[in-house]
């Protein structure tokens, strides 16, 4: 029987954060046959897929994709704009913002790592305010970039990234400003150019259904102009050869083809829905899997409304359950993969992705493996979570069953 | 809005009674290169599936595949062992049996098609004691065979096979027993020799969760002794040359490889899952389903406990409610696929399908698109069937939520 | 160094005359998720598909689609039209004429079987004028169909279809006139209703590139009119309850779901390169194909040149040389698959299939292969077939080889 | 007619160096769904890709994969073992010794570039001696690492790297042996722990026909002691990390995973046919394809027999004919990819790969190919190429075609 309860049938609920479930028509626009990455088909790809990319940004300047997962990009960030010893301005909202810090020192940058002590920091968003202090209070323009996360995969919030450019203006500051939106992208309204941010951080395995390996730097002419006199070492990363050859539809190495193919059918997935019509579709699931951890009785992890994430919910397990035992039950009865809590929410949080390729029906078994692994764990809910999802989403009441 | 609801994004829910959903792991086999089917590698493919589609029928003697659809294989049972003019005894059981019936009489035999009358005939079994006492009333045999139905596609009830083989020997009479388990095989438990069937037909889009196009007769030494002699006109159909040339993996015309290449899968896909297994899973997502009905204060179409089906639960719609109009909300706000109500049924009922690629969540996800497209078209739930399921696969209690 | 040379790598090269290579792109269609056959996105794939096909056909009228293979829809022309004991002027072309003559013997018709005696009836094409001296003689018109295969695939004929129209009226006969073009489908020309073919037979494996499991009946008026008295029985084969359901993209049993989408897609490159162009692309591949063997100094089996078949080309093996010993060699040394020598031919030739998804290169390999395998099987070749095929098809001549 | 000369069916002919053409079975394990890249399933797909590339290598120490191309893993080479203005000793074989040499200097290294001057440079492997020499020379160890190309794409030519470990233990230095075989790996013998090689530079899309978009760094224990001093920044690319995680089959950031998938599957194939048996194929064809060159009077790039390499032949055109225009007009015509000739050697000759899943007739499709697309560029042939190269596969001579 315990074999039977580890499903070995249907499909599998991959209900993590990124990567996200790829659709079919990704997978089947992936098995193209690789072409000659210097022949004349392979121009017109590049093409299409740099000018798609820029609409999804919202830029329009230039996106540098990279043959590279996502950490990847974030070093090109930094390398491209930064030299040794610059000092940097980061912000944790959780862990994501905490393995950039760590890369930062890593290339020999000086990161100033600010932010809300304890846990209560991981269930917020960017403070601009604070960040408009520090830069008031640097005189002297050492800091040379202010880092932050868009939306912070560890906890499920959403910060506002065109407060941030309104404090660096405020603060007079010619700080660049880089935004991580590796799990933003696509899901969350994102505006590179209106937002007034220099580089821009994403990659494929969220919001834009790919798989993992590719991912991007979305430029503004400042940034460029900060990467010709940047000191950081850097070959495969740098930008100004790829740029140069992107005029064309190529670039200077091999790229990752098979994946340009998906990002091709993936643009005109997300752009043929409308981006509008992606978020409003996001906010909706979100909105309904918050109502039903709310339900439930417990806590999301991000304890302000106005930054919550479209993309996945963070719910806090109360006291005395590990949440990762919780993971585990559900993964082992229903075939379902939620994300772990990480850093300092190890044990205390799991994570629901509800982004990309996902619909109703979708979030409904998620939020059905949830209840029931919950319970199964040991964990009193105050109420049906998945009765009031199916409220908001069905947007009528039913009655409750007899017992 | 009404474009938002009807998604776009995410994966469709076909939740008919067949084609079931066919796993990604059948299409990539089905994707291989087509070989010759004169060939040495087709011969090894040809001798695998005929030996293990074997052990699906619980046959020891030849199964006979078609590169046809289901209906055909009717047809082939039927060609194969009748005679112009010929008596056949079949037994009403749903759309599915009275579609058979009418291709006997196209093929130019006499049915007799007895069976329980109205509605209430469709809410049942085959009834072998009325089998019985038409047989012992032919003491001239006239009938050459009794053909029933063993899953109803068309109501979700599945008829005990061997009580007809029972009543046939009970007779003493020499008739065929012929029996549809197009939607039963793979799915339901079943037994061509054990219960002493003469032909069974099935078809390839159901439990065997392969697309259609493929379709089988089993076959009983005694079938294959009537083959020699039945006076209908056949060549595609016929049984000999295909069973002469199976001998080495063969057929005698053009196979439909792909398909085959499908079946192969599906066939490692069941026995390494375990037929057993294959079976205590859908009765208990069955269970579940049928749970939820009840729990909504809706009739089950079956209304006999020991015959409901483990493949799909017929759910008959309240006076007023036209369950059609209840299948187009559920299809555009929830990009759900329901089986229709087919012939005496039209408008009444809706067919849940659970058969062949199910698992847990996949059911939930189906019965609260149900429950909220139900609530849509305005029947009144006596009370949540999505919580009735959970109680009975989570195993636990969920408290009730607070409003 | 055996098993090496069975190259476990690289591309089979499948050159039988069907199933012809399927292109991945048609894999790729085939493996969308299986619909409900009864949804509405169904009923639009239907309309679609049947509409072009009847593009293909060159038919204004209706054109049956069959979840079976091609056998079946042999069968599906004669029972729609012909009664028991009907007699029908079939011509014998090749070995599928017989085979054909076969199955109306089966089902119960009179087939008056003529043609040319011995091996050379094999190398030409149908004699119209032979046609209407047999129903000129036939003052009764007992003479219900005339059965002619229009693309022999067992010899490499593409026998004259308008003429044997011409025969028929010139003669003042009543008969139908049934066609086999299953090989010829998509790769020669053919035109249903300019040539007055009342039924015309084809399948998916050629031409139109698709694994084998669909079957075509072209109709005409009168062919439809027939089959309103025709007495055979039949229901899975019978046109009227299809072509009824078929108005509106549906069929009255489950339709192969997944080929329906291999033939949209199939449609789509046909029609995209256009038919014209097809044909062209055809005449050209055979007419290299036929300039390798006749440098080869080997008997092309067909052995009139105006009925030379752009499908496949039947390459004779001198006296004494077994043509499916060569045929292995090249399988174990080449990897290519051949097609045997059928009946009559049995061991006397081979043959070469160039349909399809076929191009130049896919060509030039196949001879290589040829002309190696038949050297090692110790043919005597008088020249090089591959030089005398790249001069054809390169247009220019290249000087030879110093020893 | 120009449009049918560009044939729009049939499969391309990608014979570049690389990516090679990717066999359908890697194209459907790389969709296999996206899976949790923290979950138990990857894991063991982690630990298996990661003990089997080993084997590829011929090392039992350590084999970094990185999810990025190969040109990643060039800087990762350089940039976990050296130092801001350490000295290299880079030697010249052609356009992609050229290209590491320039990301040496864009990475703060001092590289001493050297070589045999000229096209002549172009046309051999790496001189030992001169490697020996100039170590001699460096009294103070000031060299670092001695980088050398094992398989030097742009020309056909594979070192002997063996010599090149002689030569630095001859001269008694201790510099480490970086060397790329980015297009050797798996199709030319490769021997990382005999050879004594520190690092070993590799990528995908070549020898293990996989796409682009992974790459390689397998180690020495002296490598990984020199990366704990090594200064040049770095995070992506550092090996201590992902050494740490992969014990346990796991990776610090989002691996790419669906690339592993195919990975995995291109492992299971080329250890299955047995590394020994795929040099040997390579082996064979690569001496059919210079068979070929040579009848037809035009140079191989590679002058040096004993380096000629298995992967790929690069062609010499003769004076006043554009090989860039040669390679047009077979593109057009016949829709095959050639490679283009890089750097200095640009329109002075064309790359011809015959690497990866490749086998007799593909090779021979390739050479008719450039056969006819030579002459009708209106080079004179010597002879037939095509012949030639039948006869070597073949094994026995084709008598000449009469004309």
């Amino acid at each position: 029987m315990l074999k039977l309860d580890f499903h070995p049938a249907g499909r599998h609920f991959l209900q993590i954060p990124g990567p996200s479930p790829v659709p079919d028509r990704i997978l089947r626009a992936m098995s193209y046959p690789t072409i000659d990455h210097r022949g004349p088909e392979f121009g017109e790809l590049g093409l299409k897929v740099l000018e798609g990319i820029k609409q999804i940004f919202k830029t329009v300047h230039p996106v540098v994709i990279y043959p590279a997962s996502g950490t990847g990009a974030w070093e090109a960030a930094l390398c491209n704009t930064l030299s040794s010893g610059d000092e940097v301005l980061m912000f944790e909202t959780g862990h994501f913002a905490t393995l950039w810090q760590k890369m930062a020192l890593s290339l020999g940058l000086k990161p100033q790592f600010i932010g809300r002590p304890g846990i209560e920091g991981w269930r917020g968003g960017v403070d601009a305010q604070m960040i408009e202090d520090h830069l008031r209070a640097d005189g002297g323009h050492r800091i040379k970039a202010v880092c932050v996360v868009h939306n912070e995969t560890s906890t499920g919030v959403t910060s506002d990234i065109a407060s941030v450019r309104k404090a660096i203006d405020a603060a007079g500051h010619p700080a660049l400003l880089l935004v991580d939106t590796i799990s933003g992208l696509a899901s969350a309204d994102y505006r590179h150019d209106e937002w007034g941010v220099d580089v821009t951080v994403s990659g494929s395995q969220k919001g834009l259904m790919l798989p993992p390996g590719i991912s991007f730097n979305a430029l503004s002419p400042k940034a460029i102009e900060a990467s010709k006199s940047a000191g950081l070492p850097r070959s495969f990363w740098a930008w100004d050869e790829i740029i140069e050859m992107n005029k064309t539809g190529y670039w200077p190495y091999t790229p990752n083809t098979n994946l340009l193919y998906g990002l091709s059918e993936a643009l005109d997935m997300i752009l043929g829905e409308g981006l509008d019509n992606v978020f409003i579709r996001h906010n909706r699931l979100a909105k309904a899997c918050r109502t039903a951890v709310t339900a439930w009785g417990l806590d999301i992890q991000c304890a302000d409304p106005s930054v919550y994430s479209p993309v996945l919910t963070g719910v806090m397990t109360p006291e005395g359950i590990d949440a990762d035992q919780v993971r585990k039950t559900i993964y082992e009865r229903f075939d379902m993969s939620l994300g772990t809590g990480l850093g300092k929410m190890k044990g205390r949080m799991f994570r629901i992705g509800h982004l990309g390729d996902c619909n109703d029906l979708m979030l409904m078994a998620t939020l059905t493996g949830c209840e029931m692994g919950l319970q199964m764990a040991g964990v009193k809910l105050q109420s049906s979570g998945v009765l009031a999802a199916m409220d908001y989403l069905g947007g009528q009441s039913v009655p409750l069953r007899r017992d």
